[in-house]
Parts: C-alpha cells; sequence; structure tokens
C-alpha cells in the first residue's frame, strides 16, 4: 500500500509537466513558429548558469528548451558547436590548477583541478533538466546530435557531456521493470507499436496477438523523468520447446497454452526506445530482470532461450570473397547454389541448401572476428556477453521477405542457461572464447 | 489515466527492493552480525568496478551494501580511508594525460584527461547505486561520512564524489512534489513525527493537528529512487492575517476557517529529512511550488508569509560585548534587562523589554555580517536568498521552554511577495542588500 | 490519498474474480463443453437457496453459473422456463398469509404477506451474485432473457425479479463517471469501438480521433461489481458554436481549438453499453453530470447541445399517408420531391427540399403522439424528458449512408439550457408540453 | 493493469462526495443548526418520490440526508413515525390487487400484487441513496433506528425496508477484501482504533505492533459505496502453534517469525465496524476469505484457529444455580472455589482450579443450549455454524482485567480445519451436533 501513496507522486510528476505551460521568455512575443536565434539562446544560457534570476530556473530553462525545439537541422547544428565553444572549460584556469597540483598533489589541488576540466557545459545540462519534460528534451537533443554529428572529433566533448550526464542518471537502479498487456494504455502500447523494429508490428490487431494471448508477454524498462515512454522492450512467448521459426510464434492460427504449463520461454524480440540513449545498455539487464520475474511467477519454465535475427549475414555472404581468408570451394558452391534459387521459401526448401548454409552460418559465428576477437555479428555479441550459449541454427527461422533478403531466412537461438551464464560471460569477456552448443560444434566446416 | 499506469512502474520499483532479499556473497556463511573486513569489502568492490561477473553485479553491490551496514564507527573510517586511497585517479596516468593535453590542446586530449582525473570511486558508487535501496545507502553513506570525516582534508575527495554524484541523482528535475494529509500512509506520516526538528510533534493528535483540518496543510518533496521517505517539507496555515504566534497556530482551541475565505499562507516549518543531502538545497523549490500550487487551488491567496524561528538569538546576545563592535550602552541595558527577567512568559511580557529586544534584533539581522558580508542569521540568509522580505519581528513569538531559551521568545516573518521576490533575489545575491520593510527599517538602533 | 487506497480495494475486487478460477462442482468432470442438464442446474439452485453447504455458497454459485454458460438457446427457455416455475412464490402459503393479514393488519401481518409474496427466486439470484463475476452474468443473463423471451407472460416473473434486483444493485448512487482518453487501458478502449451504434467507429484511428484531441472528450459510468466494463457513454466535441453536421465534427481535417477557448459542448453520441440494463435508464444522469463536471474544469462553456439522430423518420416518412391525419398536399409533394431524388448528398441540396423537410420535421416532432400523448420519436422523449429544449433541424446533418437511408440526413440540435431544464421537465412529464425554441416554432406547416 | 484504470473510477467515486457541497435546498437558509420540522421533510420527500423534479433528484435526497442530520433522538423518533405512517403500501391497493389476484392468478396479477404491497418507503430509500454519501447515511440511519426502536412492532416495516434494501446491496459479491498494514493510510487506520472492542487498541504504538511486524496481519472487508470506512475486520497471528494466550500474542516482548516458517495462523479478534448493520453477516465469509489468501501465499500453513473470548462466562457462572438442571456439587464446588478466589492472574494459579473450570466449561459449551437447541454462547454458534470445531479451553488465556471479569480467563480455540468444516457446518446446522476435539470430550463432567 506504501505503493498506492508514490502512484500519487508519479501522477504528480507528469501532470506537473502538462499543466506548466511554455513559460513567457524567448518565446513570449507569439513569433513560436519562428526560429530564435543562437545568440539569444547563448545568452539565456549563461544567464541559467549564473544562477543570477535563479527564482525563474525553471522558466528559463523551460524557454531554452522550447527555443531548441524551433531550431531546425541548419541551426540546430550551430547551436551544438556554440555549445561546444562557449561552455567547455577555461585553458587558463586548467593551467593555473595544474600548477598548483604539480606543485602539491593534495586532495584539495585534485579536485581544483578536476574542477576546472569539468565544462560548464555539464551544469548548464543539469539545470536544463529542471524544466518540465527536461529529460526527455536532453535524451532527444543527444539522439539529434547523434544524427547529425556522431563522428565531429570538433564536438566530442559536447556528446561526452551529454553521454556522462545520461549514463549517470539512467544507472539501471532507476530503472523500472513493467509487464504490459492489453490493458495496458493506449498510448503506451501505440509507442510498442512505433518502436519494434525487429519483426514489424502491423497494426492494432497484430498487437494484440503478442500481448493477449495468457502465453504471450511483453515486458519494458521505464524510467521514473520519462513517464510512460519506455527505454527498452522485450516480447516473449512461452512455449514448449525452442521455437525455430518466427513465423511459426507470430501465427494467428496456433493453440494457446496455459502459462503454468510452459517449460520454455522465448526471447523474439529486443527493442531499444530511446535513439538519444543509444550506447547505454539496457538489454542485459531486461532479459535478467525479466528471467527472474518469470521463474517466479511460472516455476514450471526450464529453459530461456532466444529467436534472435542475423541481419548482416547475407551482406556477409556477399562479401565473403574478399574476406583476408578466401571461402572454400564448398562454401563458395554452397553461396552459388544460395544465389541460384529465387529468393522465396519455396525455392529455399532445397535440401542441398541446408548443409551448405549451416557451415558458412558457422564459418559466420565461430571463425570470422572483429579486431577485439570477438564475433561480428552485433547481435551475437551482446547475448554471448551476457552469458548465453550459440545454442541452434534456424534454417528458415524468418521467411518474411526482410529476413529471407537480410539473413537468408537464418536465425539463431541464444540459450540462457542459468547455471552457465556466470562462466560464459566471463569466458567470453576475458578470453573472447563463445559458448557454444555440441550440435553447432559438430557442424562440419 | 497515463499517471495510473505509472502508479504500477512504482508499485514495482519499491516492491522490487523488497523481493529481492539479501543477496548470497559477502554474508552467506550466516555471521551476518559479524563485521565482515574491509579487505573482502575492497576485494569486492574491485571485482563490481572490474565488470567481470557483470552477470551479478546487482547481487554483488547488494552483499557491498550490506557488508557496509554490519561496520561500526570505527570500521567506517577504515571504509572510508580505503575509498579514499584504493579507489581515486592514478597520478602517473594523469601525468601522462597531461603531457598529452600539454602538446596538443584538443577535444580528445582534454576528453582523455578529464577521464584520467576522474577516480574510479564515482563508478563505483554508480555501481552500488544498482543494488535494491542502493539510492538510499549511499544517501545514508554520506551522512555517516559526514557524522564523522567533514573535516577531514585526507578524505576530501570521498565526500566530493558523493557530494557530486548525488547533487546530480537530485536534479530538481527530478523531484516530486505531494501534498500529506491524513489519508496518508501511516509509514509516511511517522517519518514526518521523526523529522519535524523546528516546531516538535509531540504524538500523533499532535500531527493529526497539522494535516487534518482543511486549513493545515503539509507539503513534501519525494524522489522515486528514495519511494515514501521525503527529501523536505513544509508545514503550512491558511489564515487571514500574518500570525505573528507559533502557539497560536498551534493550539487545538482555535476556529478552523474555509481554505477558499483565507487570504494568507503562513509557512511555520521546513524540515530537511536526509542529513546525507547535506548541502544539496530543495527548500527554495520546495517553497516556490508550493506557493504556485496553493496559488492555482485557492485564488483568493493573497499574502505568503514565513514565521520562522531565530535559533541563535540569545547565544548571539550572550557573546554580544565580545564583538568588535561592542553593544552600545542602550544594547547593554536590553541584555541586562533580558537577563535580569525571569525566562517564563509572563515575566517577559514587561513593556520595557518589547523595544529593548527589537532594536537588538534589527542590529542582529541588519548590522551583523558574515565575512561574505551577508546576515549571520542562517534562516534569514536562506529566505533571503530565495529573495523574500525580512517583514516583521514578533516579541514572544514562540513562548515554548525551546524557543525562550533560544531566541528569547523571538520570531520573524519573511514575506515572499511575488512581485519583488526576484528583484530581491539579485540584490542579495549580488550586493548584499536585504530586503527589509518599513516597520524594521523605522526601529530606533 | 484516501483514494489511492480504494485503488488497491478494486485491484482486489478483479482480481479475485480472475484468481478463483472455475469451481469444482457441475463441470468437474472435464466435459465443459457439454451442456449441464437442467434438472441437475435446478438442483444446484436449490441447494444453493437452501443454506445447507453455505460452506462453500460461492464455488456452488459459479458452479451453476457456469453450467448457464454452456446452454444453447433452447436450453436456456428451458432453464428460465424452470425458474418461472419452480422457484416462484407458493399459493398455499400466499392464502394463508393473507388470511392473517385480512384477520388483522399489522406490520407483522404485512410483512409476512410480503414476504410470502417474494419468489424464492429473487434470493436465487442474490446468491448467484456472490459468485466472481457473478453481477455481469446476471446482467447477460437478463440480455439473454430478453431476447428471446421478452413478451412471453409467462416468464414476465423472471424478468420482474432480475430486473428489480438489478435496478436496486445500478442505482445511480453506485454507479462512476469516468472520462475515457488516449490513455485509458486499451481493453476499455476496445469496448468503445464494439459499443458504439450511433456513429461507427471504424477503427483505432477513428477512435483516437474521438478522444485523444483536446476538443474531443469521451464520458462513461461504471459499476465497482462490473469493473472496467462501461454501462454507457457520451461522445463530446468543444466547439464555438452549435454544431449542425455530424460529419463536420467527425472530420480529420478540423483545426482543434483549446478547451478553454470553447464556448460549446456537443453531446453527439450518447451510447448504452449493457443489453442486460435495457429499461434502466442512466442517461438522464450521465449527462448531467457531466454538465456539471465540464462547467466546473471549463468555466468558458455557456451552451450545452446534443447533435442528435432522428433514426425513424425516413420509416415515418414513407407510412406517413396512412396515419390518422393524411400529409396535407404540401406535405405529400415534400415526400415526393424527396423520393424523386436520388439519395445522395450532392442530389439532396436542392434548394426546394429544405422548407419542405422542415415542415414535415415540424409535424413528425410536434402533432404526431403517442398514446400518452409524448413524441413519436425515441430520441426526443429521452431529451425532453431531461428537459432540454427541441432546438433546431439540421438539415444534411447527417449524409452518411446511414444517415441518408434512416433520416433524410436529418439531425436535430436539443439545447440543455441549465436555467430552464427543470421547468421544461415537469411540463413534458406533467402535461405533455415540448419545450420549442422560436426558430421551429415559426417554421409553416 | 485494468485494476489501475478502477483506481481512478474509484477516485472520482470519493471525490465526487467530496466536492459536491450540501445542496441547496431546506437548509439553504443558513440555519443549518436548526432542526427542519419533520413536516418539511416529509413533502420534500414526497417531491422527490414522485420523479417531477426529478433534474434534481440528487440534491433532493441531499438535502433531505442533510436535514436529518440535524436531528435530535426526540425528532429522529417522529421522523422515524412518519415513514411508518405516511410511506406504506396503501390498504384500499392491496385489496383491489387481491382481489383480481383472486379472480385469476397469473404473472400479472402476482406483480400487481407484491407491487402494491411494496411500500413507497422502499423507493424513497432507493433514492435517498443517490445523494453523495447517501449509502452511508442510510446504514447510519439504521443503526439510529435499532438503538431506540428496534422492538417497537409499529416501526417493524421500517427496519425492514431498511434492512431488506441494506441485505440487497451489500450482497458479499460487492465486497472487497484488503490486508491493512502499517502504509494504510492513517484515516483508516485510526477507524481501526475505534472499532476494535474485543481486545482494545490503546495507542498508536499497539496499533503498530499488530500490523507492521511481518508475522501480525489485519484483513479487512470494504464496500465500494462506503470508501475507506471498513464492514468488518480480523486480526491474524502467524504462528507455530495454536496460542492459548491473547496477552502472549499481543506482547511486545517476543520474537518475530518468517511468514513464511509460520505454520499456523491465529483469528483473534473479529469486529464488525457498521452498527447500521446489524445482522447482516461477513464474519463467516471474512474468515473463508483470509484462510483462502493465506494458503495462497504462505503455503507453508497447516493450522487455522481461532482465539476466541467467552465473554458470557462468568455471568453464567453466577447465574448457574438458577437453571433448570443445577449445578451437580462438584461444580458447585468449583464456582465457590473461584468466587474464593481474588480476581488476579496470580491467585487463579491455583492448581485445583482448572479441572474445576473445564468441567464447567464442558458443560457451558455442551449441554447449555438455546431454545433452539444451539449453544448459549453466541461466538461458538458463530463459529460452530462456519463449520469449526470446538478444540481447546484456555485457561487464563486472558488474564486482563476484562479478561477475568467477564470470562473468569477463559479462552477457546476454534478450529478451522478446512477438510471438516463442511460437514460440520451441516451437522451443526441441521442436527444441532457441536464438533468438538477428543480432549474436550474427554473432560470428565
Amino acid at each position: 500500500m506504501t505503493c498506492e501513496f508514490l502512484k500519487g507522486m508519479f501522477d504528480t510528476l507528469l501532470d506537473r509537466g502538462r499543466h506548466l505551460g511554455q513559460g513567457a521568455g524567448l518565446l513570449s512575443d507569439g513569433h513560436r513558429s519562428q526560429t530564435v536565434s543562437i545568440d539569444k539562446i547563448e545568452a539565456q544560457c549563461r544567464a541559467l548558469l549564473s544562477g543570477k534570476g535563479e527564482a525563474s530556473g525553471r522558466v528559463m530553462a523551460q524557454d531554452i528548451g522550447a527555443a531548441y525545439d524551433t531550431l531546425d537541422d541548419r541551426n540546430k547544428a550551430v547551436f551544438f558547436a556554440m555549445l561546444a565553444s562557449a561552455f567547455g572549460a577555461e585553458r587558463t584556469a586548467i593551467d593555473s590548477a595544474w600548477r598548483r597540483f604539480e606543485a602539491a598533489d593534495t586532495s584539495e589541488t585534485r579536485l581544483a583541478l578536476l574542477d576546472a576540466l569539468e565544462p560548464p557545459r555539464q551544469e548548464l545540462f543539469r539545470r536544463l533538466n529542471r524544466a518540465p519534460g527536461g529529460t526527455k528534451r536532453l535524451v532527444d537533443m543527444r539522439a539529434d546530435f547523434n544524427d547529425a554529428h556522431r563522428h565531429d572529433a570538433a564536438l566530442a566533448e559536447v556528446e561526452h557531456d551529454l553521454a556522462h550526464l545520461l549514463q549517470s542518471w539512467f544507472n539501471t537502479g532507476f530503472l523500472v521493470l513493467r509487464s504490459i498487456d492489453w490493458s495496458t494504455p493506449a498510448s503506451v502500447l501505440e509507442r510498442l507499436i512505433a518502436y519494434e523494429s525487429v519483426h514489424q508490428i502491423k497494426d492494432w490487431g497484430d498487437l494484440r496477438r503478442r500481448l493477449s494471448p495468457a502465453d504471450r508477454l511483453v515486458y519494458a524498462f521505464f524510467h521514473p523523468a520519462l513517464g510512460d515512454d519506455p527505454l527498452i522492450f522485450v516480447e516473449v512467448a512461452l512455449t514448449n520447446d525452442i521455437s525455430s521459426s518466427i513465423q511459426s510464434l507470430l501465427t494467428d492460427d496456433r493453440v494457446e497454452i496455459a502459462p503454468e504449463d510452459a517449460t520454455t520461454a522465448m526471447f523474439y524480440s529486443i527493442n531499444n526506445c530511446q535513439r538519444g540513449l543509444r550506447g547505454i545498455s539496457f538489454g542485459n539487464f531486461l532479459i535478467k530482470q525479466v528471467v527472474s520475474e518469470l521463474r517466479r511467477d511460472l516455476p514450471n519454465l526450464k529453459t530461456f532461450s532466444t529467436l534472435s535475427p542475423v541481419p548482416r549475414f547475407r551482406k556477409w555472404l556477399a562479401s565473403g570473397d574478399t574476406t583476408e581468408k578466401p571461402f572454400s570451394k564448398r562454401q563458395r558452391d554452397a553461396v552459388a547454389l544460395l544465389d541460384a534459387q529465387e529468393w522465396s521459401k519455396p525455392a529455399l526448401e532445397n535440401d542441398k541448401l541446408r548443409p551448405a548454409m549451416f557451415a558458412l552460418a558457422r564459418r559466420y559465428f565461430l571463425e570470422e572476428k572483429s579486431p577485439q576477437g570477438l564475433p561480428i555479428d552485433p547481435v551475437a555479441r551482446f547475448h554471448l556477453g551476457n552469458g548465453a550459449t550459440l545454442e541452434r541454427f534456424c534454417w528458415l527461422g524468418d521467411t518474411s521477405t526482410n529476413g529471407l533478403t537480410q539473413s537468408a531466412g537464418l536465425m539463431v537461438n541464444y540459450l540462457y542457461d542459468l547455471k552457465s551464464l556466470e562462466a560464459n560471460h566471463e569466458a567470453f569477456v576475458g578470453n573472447q572464447i563463445v559458448a557454444t552448443s555440441a550440435a553447432i560444434r559438430r557442424i562440419a566446416e
């Protein structure tokens, strides 16, 4: 019941945002559609930072945010450049702090040096966060930034400061896991439709099929400051064996099973929702939390596995010959055989293709390595890094147009075996060892 | 209704803490009452930081937290010393980063220098926060630290890192204002009884008198990560004039008025609740938020004022003669007259005392200055810094034993006049000018 | 915050239904799809009524309900006949109670007579209500009954007893008004789509247009025992004048206005949701409650009006000649002119049609009377009975196929003028006087 | 999550009551403290019933309720007499309905007769229920009635009609079970303090001891229309054996056990809260619901028992000799021995007393019978009627002044053995057989 008390707290949190409206400063002349000049925004940022006018700090922060929203891409670039140049740490202050530190390395001189090095920009971001909806705006600002300036070395400090703050604020200790179902507010559900990018949700009927049956579950992470806008979500199917086909999971024409009879939880789609939180990883934590919830609620569940895409597989196949270690004759033949087929499910049901493809998949996952000695497949790196095992290749696991085009229909099961997670994780992180099932190891090269 | 969805989110947030239990590492041998050695804790901290064993990061964080809780004061001191020595920034790394920075001041070398200077301790704290209840433990850890080591220069960096993180996490953008009343959970209400230190709440009946009548309100700030444990709260009385006596506000024997008939909101007690958040100020923001809520809900309210204590007044009176500028004859006579009285209300109702006391109060508030040129009274600095006006002295405003002993019964009204808040604030912060009512200015020296 | 406590109460209410499952009696042999014999059900009903086995009363009630659900229409008829014959009041007991009452009319003999006359069936229904979901089942049972047996005199007592109980349980004092918007759970929203029968909601996009814009509102009545299944809902558009066209209200291509700028609230669709509550009217109360909420939240609203259909208008036109008082030449000409048009909007935009139609509408609403002397239009009777005024005819107010086919495109505004509601209501109920605007009165016959 | 939606519903339910205020009719002249004349109230009741002025039915109902609240006991008596005389069924209508029924016993004539017999008073009560807070007022009205007029034959019909409605509205199908703990709103908790009459709750500290430890639970039934005002509650202690002493359960000086380790749930206090619901029994249902919740949440619980008072035991002892079958010599000696003791715990710890008392208790519970052949002890009738077993006598089970004075310190365990509940219940109700443990049966007479 304490919890019920909290409910009210968060009503307030959101409502505040709604009621406060728009502030009255920069945009008060009614020309809201007109871009505010970057000079004016800079001046306002300085005022906000100065602490003068602290009395109206929230309104100021709100005005700056609203002004930012009016900027087009070109002006956003100017804004970011302004942040980089005008709110960095002062060189003279750094030098002077360094001299004191060099003379005597004490707590005091260290802190003073750290202080001199921290750009005022960080404090500026913290103050922008005081505006209603401020956190969401900073997240979106980082998305804007990364869209356009991710590789711009001159702006690297802006990205660093934003990322640093968001990393701290989106500490997993602050996240809230929620199960999502058909009684969830429509405003949340429509976000799932928008955010799902692995296996597209076509319409509300499709969504309902993924949430409403007792053997279909969705879990998401939320953060208090983003309200009902999720950070990441995972779709789960309760089954009686490890599924090898996404179409058979998603079809409407199947027999629903009672959750308490299921032995297996299939994680078949994981989606990050906030582009502005790129690089701040929640997926590992999400899967573990969901496994923990499921085990508590459904003690019959024994097996936890994914059914995962291999999105860059065909691209790799196409580029295969050009790699350092050329494809073997057998592998070249397989690719040729594959390319000779029409890219339709029936055509691919050619008995010779399966073994050829599996051999190629084996090479793709186990032999091709990134400069760090890790698998080149990003999905594989994610699950293996979590301690999962590369369990099984699923030929024609995804026969959607997308699935055939990107991965020749191949999908993969990564097994989350609770007893070996920790050891797998350490072997992978420490020694780049990929935990692999006997079945996959047995595939002929 | 979105909000109702959020409610569930936070149920989850709290429940998680409850269900997860204690972890199974350091204390798993059952000797929970036994202190864990600092060496073991240090090793566990290194493991947590290393990211190895990330799979069980939360459990590790929980174990370290639980181990910390078993430490006595002496061992806590050892723990903090360990944090200071073992998790600081490496001097060689700093020097090397400096050399690269000196050679070429680029984004990259700046970030690398900043990185070298940031102590691993900060990341350690962030990871400790992942444990259920982690935030509250870090707050309490800082309270422990400040109780014992606040002025210990050797540990200043530990304090800096904790303060830095908490400052960022307790950004006002994340706070939630809640009105507290008689239908609030008892578990929250009993905290108010415990945290109230200005005008003690004697028992549940006394508490009820401050919350339940329609003209008595309490507001508090909460933070999602601390659940139902408040950060700060303020008690408000709705009245028809600016009150000059705390006893008449708190008495049970008074006529309740309808909130919509009230013209004045009296803020008569403000309490910080978390010693571990010392120096991270919410009071300014709280008062402004409450004023904003009250104006929206009760448009008839025209006047916002405090009835505030002067806790160090008698101490100042006693030390008066020893200050640089000695008391005048008149002032010395006043103090003597005061000291000659018995410290009971009737005795103090001596007609000569009032003007003498007011003259002394005038000097105390307007002439005595801190090295920064600000008033020496901390309560005055807080309200004047918010832009309030020093409005009125209230002779025998607090006739409780406490009130008579500490402040000779004197209380003060600080007026929150919305039209002049901003200007007052800037004049005070920029030029140490104290906004003072004509009535107080007219008091003879 | 008291309210937050209640929240938990109702969680429990619903959850209970979910967890309890199905009971273990009549259907425990696993042949759930097999119809339970009416004889067995009757025996179970007798046991439930006898109070023997009270310990398992809920389970029994649940079993009977589950057994009822397996019945097909034919067996339901047998079930209702069984209720009529086996659970009525005993004639001999009535006669004997009457003799005692006739001998001495005292409180005691009156109560005894009343008691003898109350069929055991009523208590049976009350006990069936104890099952989880029992109330909803009784509501649906009445819907089944009315579908098939509404005019069956032999079963009139069954209907009377069900209606009597539901009338008592769905007392307006127990109803809860809720505003519904885009953050309402999808499970509630999909019911609106299903229940809307006046102006069909085509899909989720259409639904969103009626809920999500700030100037489009939906309110519904709920009853605690039916959970999230609404009883009735009304759709409201906030506008700047009294709308005369449903298409312009429902179009996506319109300018949204700020709610606080609106002067007018248009009630454009009212839908009863539970067929089993037929004849238990909530509409009157709903409109008044919504008007009261709207006035409190949006003090600028001055005008409250409906835009209502005239669903039987063309049927009346077609049958017009056969009524007692034949159509005048002018009226016959109008009908002929109308029939000569193609039933498409452009064709109907014939200047001569409007005045002819208005004259016919005037006769339809003001001259044609039911045996009780009231208008023959049921929608008119509802709003006029509430005290509304017949304000305006809207030619081509509904140009959907449905609108043209049923009502020749005619719609009507009923004005809810708060000052005259009460007087209008009394004049209508007491003297069959229809409050009519001057504009309509002026229409030439 | 559906449930979260419901939460809002009930916020609305309560809030409505709060905001609507007082109506504007009968009391609008400001003389609220003045009694409204019964004649005026009667006129208002007639208007409410007439349906005229339906538009303002809620306000009318509210006015009548408010007027009722101003009545003193004498005027309430007049009010009830008015209800009895002015709103009963009309004799002429009854006679005429009877004649039609006698002529032809059809559904129609039966319903017409039933209709003629139902007093308009019932419909009046239903309409009074439409006022905000109407249900609570009707409950309290029945409490007032029963306090003063319970045995007044002339008013029996008023009581019958109120009881009939409340019985229907407080159908167990509408009740909501809630667990109450230290995070429950203070406004609910203070009601528990007020309503507890078996083992008085001394203050908030005492309350906390009964709610807050993990092995002390409280459950209550609520009804949506009464909001946070409970109907009945039960206090439960989780233990490792069947407790025989209330003092050892309530003491602060005990070792708390983990709920999952407990084997036994002791129901040690059951309290009805609403005097106006006297005779509408929830206790049976409450205990069964709580047992069902506890078994689901704590599968280790094997034993469910009460520790119950014997409030009239000493009165019976005192009157023992005067009963039909006189006390035996042995029994008289026991009473004499008992009376010779001082009524303090130490004095009662006389070895000879125990067997003597047990023999008397055996007679009291097993031999003394009411005219219906049931035990004379009301608490025994309640638990035995629920199917519990008379398990054990607890000598000096309650050594409070109250316990010694009323029951010579005797308490009783009634065992709720799930396997035999149903059979026990039927044997008790059908054949007045008291399920008794072997131990009690073995007690020498």
